[in-house]
């Protein structure tokens, strides 16, 4: 048996989806959130109630999750924004592109017509080459905008495509 | 007497505050915020708890508002981002301007090291070429990002200084 199963999270999915994010906040390379960012904190803002969040469980167990959210309010409305994660140990196997391909069909069906990423960090040259291999161009680039660990300050890029 | 103070914002100054949002809200041409936002909800977001919030009084009438805060959590934080409003009846006397200059002044007293906008219209010229001239530079523009009640959808700026 080997099966991807894409699906909404639930309650309790937050132990898993914890594992995931913690050693990829741990290592604080490729997202905003601080190191030392509490449990409780990360899974009230990943699995909050302005976002649709999704798990990738591979044979069973949860290895990604990913999710939506307006970029803007009201009159920016249309924008999705999304944020992606994969388990350390599912690295490599497709399942964030095949995460994203989902992300993308799901954001339609909520009606979204196109998606924009606020905060790649330029360093995080497996993203941006998967986004930009996935149909997203870079469309702005904030200078120092993002403290890397090791790197010091370090640009960002804004990331866009239409749905 | 002809004199501009510029200070935090005081839960008494609701009112004023909001009598400047409401027309420029209520056009719905230069902020993304449906027109027909709730006055609480549209106060509790320019007045938030994650916002340094500043008046513009002259002559002892609140004539403009503008808010600090970090466009991003942690290792984004020292970013800050902003938004400003200037009454109908004020435009054109440098309030603006005056607004401007002293956000830099307060943003580098809080500790940030650069300021970032995330969303300047592109068809609100007045705005644009204003941060232009104060050394604002567009490090960003996502295609039809606003829906423009006259033009359509409408490209949006991220325009960005250092401190």
């Amino acid at each position: 048996m080997h099966q991807l199963n894409l699906r909404k999270a639930r309650p309790e999915d937050a132990s898993a989806v914890w594992e995931i994010i913690e050693p990829i906040i741990r290592a604080g390379e490729t997202y905003v959130f601080s190191p030392d960012t509490p449990r409780e904190k990360m899974l009230d803002y990943w699995l909050g109630a302005d976002k649709d969040t999704y798990v990738a469980v591979l044979d069973g167990e949860i290895l990604g999750t990913f999710y939506l959210k307006a970029n803007q309010p009201d009159r920016g409305s249309h924008v999705a924004n999304a944020g992606y994660m994969v388990g350390e140990k599912a690295r490599g196997k497709g399942i964030a592109k095949a995460m994203a391909e989902f992300s993308f069909v799901e954001a339609k069906r909520l009606g979204y017509t196109a998606m924009q990423f606020n905060y790649v960090i330029s360093s995080n040259t497996v993203a941006v080459q998967l986004w930009q291999k996935m149909g997203f161009k870079i469309v702005g680039q904030v200078p120092d905008a993002f403290a890397h660990p090791g790197l010091g300050l370090t640009d960002v890029y804004v990331m866009y495509r239409k749905l």
